[in-house]
């Protein structure tokens, strides 16, 4: 018996990813590493979830946290996101919004309802690796989204029809985007959605990182520009996709979807066929922090990330070589770096760990296809501010080596 | 802009739960429900879990239970579930489990691993609502599974390739199934898997009210049956989907697989594709409490299910008219009755929330097709006693009112 005989066709496209893999040789203590994309556990706000969690499981209140929910979520958070929502730019209701397990498993189901096999999803190039994952269950292509290309709609079209389907969504995060750290402008944001227009297709905006902003004017999410256009949030083409893992907690696995209702109303189907609801005491928890507090303790975290992303700023203006570029977030965890053409991030990796001990995640991962081999993706929420000014001393030194 | 014309295939199968919607109507206090599927919260072990929890967000262990962390799960917990498995028939180690965020995840995971749209899964008539859900989104046929039945493997695969695909699994719950109650003989699992075998498909064993058993001998898993004739756990065909949602609490939404390990391999890639983790804090706290007494908690639980499950065998004993049928489980939620033919669950749900203020669940809902019409599932877990006493009669009334 050979068991993979029995896999769906699909499972062929489920494959180990790279980071992961990576992860796990890098539990080696000397090692600094740049590869990561996890917050800094010490700012965890631990103390107020000890008090969340004592009173959600108090005899008045473990009925309800350890029992069975609702699909759609804890309904007092819903409240509190709509409300958010509604700061962000997006007035609506709790029924706009679904309760996920992080946003992680909004992308899965986001696939889930649109995608048909040969289906189209534009795609940044480079782009969130885990959206990539989560789509690819569903067989799609992916094909360049590029709103202030010169392709025309229809030319797009032509090749998603020649294809074997049609354009379903585009997929961005448009603030301090992973891997790439880039921000898009209003203007920018204005075009995907004349794009998406044009192509009568949907939008995924994935703002996993939207409240880690260190400097710069906020810039509305493409669902408030798109309601401010269409003034009834139930015509709005744009889901969006948040998550409490950058701000709170990605242990506790708490995302949310907001969306027109038809849109909530088919995903809460997939939710309830997909694991019945995410864990009761989970969303009552996040609830009772988010409410206590949300944005004291992001203004926190943005005042220590702040430090590092200019710790890592400077080390760089400092150690790296000519010929050697990279962005300038305003805002995230993440710094891309291009290399010369003709270099490979893989090859480097291999170098870095070996004889400097230093390690990062190779652009290419970051690519639907084989591009972006040159380039390479630095976490810094991570390393602390003596780790990131050595770790970048040191890579200075592997490249110079490996550019000679 | 028609939203759900965007909406991929799949969802035209993915419906609102007859149950869910069911639920909804439930809320009047004085209604006595016969219709959930759930623990009673009087018994969650809340003090154990306060404990837990408090150990799990320590100042020592709260970086860890906030953070990311492996798809795999709490390498602790999965050490604990692999003894636990060795106890039930199937010794093995950690890396034939998944930790999932229940077991309705693992059934839509094993869904996406193995079918593919119109593959045949063959499926109890009835089975279990949620199964059903889980499968739908994959778009296969459902074939009645009866391995105890006349009908040769070579039929069941013809009637499956004519349908255009393949028999990929049968699913199952052996003992005291959702909805019927029934357990399968040592003598009928054996005939489950002899029908694998013949057939050269996988075997879904869903556990998930394995530990609540009332009366009789254990019978072992079909996994461990399996196991013990081959010899190499990595060569079995039936991948085992645990819970604790049964014992411990649904609320956390932590439930496990264990089997081959390409099987979990692939799950594994499945899992972080679709949600990257179960919450860690979750899966800690589970671990913490089903060490300090998971059998002993068990046992608390039989104690009392046990109590009540007599109450309602007895009170149907006393109120039901002649030409009803139920089954006497031996462990488990549910007593499932068959009702004279002709007459229609769904309109006795109406009469008896109209006329008496009971409810249950139409049997309909949990076949694939528009059989079962003339049948029930009744929940012994939630009533109390005296509900219990109080609810049965109500329905006798109604029943008897019914058929005359």
């Amino acid at each position: 018996m050979q068991i993979d005989s029995f896999f769906a066709a699909r499972n062929s496209r489920m494959k180990a990813s790279e980071i992961r893999e990576l992860l796990k040789l890098l539990d080696q203590p000397d090692v600094i590493s740049f590869a990561g994309g996890i917050p800094d556990p010490a700012l965890f706000p631990a103390e107020k979830f000890r008090d969340a969690m004592a009173d959600a499981l108090s005899d008045q209140n473990q009925g309800l946290s350890l029992q069975y929910s609702t699909s759609e979520g804890y309904p007092p958070l819903r409240e509190w996101l709509a409300q958010r929502m509604t700061q962000l730019g997006v007035p609506c209701g709790a029924d706009n919004i679904l309760i996920t397990s992080g946003s992680q498993q909004a992308l899965d189901y986001l696939g889930k309802l649109f995608l048909s096999p040969n289906d189209t999803a534009l795609v940044g190039w480079p782009t969130y690796l885990g959206a990539l994952g989560a789509f690819n269950a569903y067989e799609p292509r992916f094909d360049r989204l590029d709103p202030m290309g010169n392709r025309a709609a229809a030319d797009v079209q032509a090749d998603a029809a020649a294809a074997g389907g049609k354009v379903k969504f585009s997929y961005l995060s448009p603030d301090f985007a992973n891997p790439t750290g880039i921000t898009l402008s209003l203007q920018e944001r204005q075009q995907v959605l004349a794009q998406a227009e044009a192509l009568d297709c949907m939008v995924i905006e994935d703002a996993a990182y939207q409240s880690l902003r260190y400097e710069g004017e906020e810039i509305p999410p493409i669902l408030s520009l798109e309601l401010t256009e269409k003034g009834d949030l139930d015509q709005c083409r744009t889901i969006y996709c948040g998550s409490f893992s950058k701000t709170l907690s990605p242990g506790l696995r708490i995302g949310w979807v907001c969306a027109a209702r038809p849109v909530i109303d088919q995903l809460v189907l997939l939710k309830q066929a997909g694991d019945l609801h995410t864990a009761t005491l989970n969303q009552m928890a996040v609830a009772h922090v988010a409410a206590d507090g949300f944005e004291d303790h992001t203004r926190l975290l943005c005042a220590h990330y702040k430090a590092r992303r200019d710790r890592m700023l400077a080390a760089l203006d400092q150690h790296m070589p000519k010929g050697v570029e990279w962005t300038r977030p305003e805002g995230g965890m993440f710094v891309w770096m291009t290399l010369p053409k003709g270099m490979d991030g893989a090859d480097l990796l291999a170098a870095a760990l070996r004889d400097e001990k230093v390690a990062f995640v190779p652009g290419g991962a970051f690519y639907p296809d084989d591009d972006g081999r040159n380039t390479l993706r630095l976490n810094f929420s991570s390393p602390n501010q003596a780790q990131i000014d050595e770790g970048i001393k040191r890579l200075g030194r592997v490249l110079r080596a490996a550019m000679s």
